[in-house]
């Protein structure tokens, strides 16, 4: 990987917990001087956020956000964020949540604060994105980056097994994209391997251990945030232009195709990226990368195919072309319409993935 | 390490390359919009600061910064930034120029760029420090941290191999201590890994290999700069603690020093710290972090013995006492005065450190 490069951190705070919400929500709140807070909270997390109603001061709370961040639900909250002259943003919930309080911080300019309930990561990322008449805008801008992040792992420790497997392998193809991915330099690389270390570690975790203790899913927390660091910087590779296809015009499911993808993009990217490779053999704890992601996927019990998702057979030459319009030129290894044929196969059919590199 | 754990991390550009200097502090200058720059420089980094004159708008160049930032250096260079409206500051030099800018910029909260041209770090910190009739005060204020840091390698690949060495070794130094001060989180252990990783392949390249190419001076640059980040969040550990009192009531050299005690306090720690001592031996790339520091340090011929930087045998209990007077209540295991002197005498006479191990 090249020594010559440009990075940029983004400056915030951090709290990793368990039952440490409502006291470090309520620190972050005084070291802001902040009176009047709108509470932004999903559903799910209504109890959270009654929590955290009893020790803040709530100028407003807004229950209702919905999926992908309507652009009427931005302008309402934050005409109400107005209204009631609040002064900051306290965001409790999924991506959708920290999603609409980005929004209002990206019109108002009021300081956000997060407490995620997911593995999602949007908390740690500058990026915003809206949704009007089914278009959605992203951008990126430091005023959207929450100032504190609290990750309280009692908020994480109830998902379902099999949400918690999905979503880890989603941080996990976030890692391994951004070691190939535009943007993609050394800081980026060293989050991808810490983090894919802790998501390894909490995936086997909650799997051989589910519903015992907080470690599996306190490691699955701290290794989403570093993903979510690594992801933001570097931008989309590979694996994530192939899942948008495949999610975007064949409406496959996110987090399992993610899960299934995987290792047929190692698979064909490895052995022309070398540095890529340790990393990831080092993290997962293997001597080969590949060897290591399916020890781990087997351990997990992770989805194995494309087809058990829905995708045709005869789906597959036109996925290809579409993926082949959007493969990033800084992928490490150049692709025709045979090899996103052939990777889009193996993946559908559930195939050993070994058979797509370079050098088997 | 607990999973329980705050951490700020600091919001900055880098920008690492090879002849970048004058491109990269441009356009930093150009996207901070600043239009009357205060060029502060080093005598040693004069042609690098005449070449940045020529690129800059420079409303006032101050090339006379002394060591350890006196007050009055720090008053005048604040009044001149007044006197002719500077915008912006722009340091180019080690560790007393940039003091002498975050001195500048404490006071009139102007945004500083920084061009290191050693390995100290202290362009990744937002602490700042001002001598006064001989103390020197210390401190830490965002506003002091530079906006971007421009590493071009060239700025330190002409420092001697023998200079290299020391200053690398006391980067590694700010690496291993970082694991168990009293801020030691997952976050600096993990920035420190990547940072032994790298100081310990450019050392060997530079020891190797001196005086050809920038790739040993690339890497020395990329893991000073993460040393930096993790030791300032981390704090000092019982490493710098030892040698603050052998430098300050004793007079060692400082760099040196660090370079002789490191091993002796990682022996002393190592088994009652099994975490940091995983992240050592995989960024050194051996089994045990010990014996892998050792073999680091015969390959690069690293200096051995307190008694040849001018440490008396008579002075190893009073150093001992001082030691113990200082020891971080997050040392991972508990230090009496026979283990201080013991560690002392051990580093004095260049002993085979594993003595010092609790489980040899």
């Amino acid at each position: 990987m090249s020594m010559s490069f440009s990075h940029q951190t983004l400056g915030q705070r951090v709290h990793f917990g368990a039952g440490n919400l409502g006291s470090d929500v309520s620190a972050a709140v005084q070291r802001l001087t902040a009176r009047r807070v709108m509470l932004i909270a999903s559903s799910s997390a209504a109890s959270a956020a009654d929590q955290l109603a009893e020790v803040l001061p709530v100028a407003h709370r807004f229950d209702g956000a919905r999926q992908h961040v309507p652009a009427e639900d931005a302008e309402a909250a934050g005409r109400m964020a107005e209204q009631v002259d609040a002064d900051l943003l306290v965001c409790v919930g999924g991506g959708s949540v920290i999603g609409l309080g980005k929004a209002v911080a990206l019109g108002s300019k009021l300081p956000l604060i997060a407490a995620p309930t997911t593995y999602a990561g949007s908390e740690a990322t500058n990026v915003w994105g809206i949704t009007e008449q089914g278009r959605k805008t992203t951008g990126v801008d430091d005023a959207v980056l929450p100032r504190s992040v609290i990750y309280d792992v009692d908020l994480v420790a109830t998902l379902s097994t099999s949400l918690s497997i999905s979503s880890g392998l989603n941080a996990l193809a976030h890692c391994v994209d951004s070691l190939w991915a535009p943007g993609a330099d050394p800081l980026n690389a060293a989050w991808a391997e810490e983090a894919m270390r802790a998501l390894a570690l909490g995936l086997v975790q909650i799997t051989e251990n589910p519903g015992t203790g907080v470690d599996g899913p306190q490691q699955l927390q701290y290794g989403a945030y570093l993903a979510a660091t690594a992801f933001a910087s570097a931008g989309s590779g590979l694996h994530h232009k192939i899942c948008h296809v495949l999610g975007g015009s064949f409406g496959l499911p996110h987090a399992q195709t993610h899960a299934v993808v995987l290792p047929y993009v190692l698979a064909f990217n490895l052995d022309a990226a070398p540095a890529a490779g340790d990393r990831i053999a080092r993290a997962l704890g293997g001597a080969d990368a590949l060897d290591a992601l399916e020890q781990l996927r087997a351990r997990i019990d992770a989805p194995r195919a494309l087809k058990d998702l829905g995708l045709q057979e005869q789906d597959l030459q036109g996925a290809a072309a579409q993926v082949l319009d959007v493969v990033p030129a800084s992928n490490p290894r150049g692709m025709d319409q045979d090899d996103a044929v052939r990777l889009l196969r193996a993946a559908w059919a559930g195939q050993d993935p070994s058979e797509l590199r370079s050098h088997p």
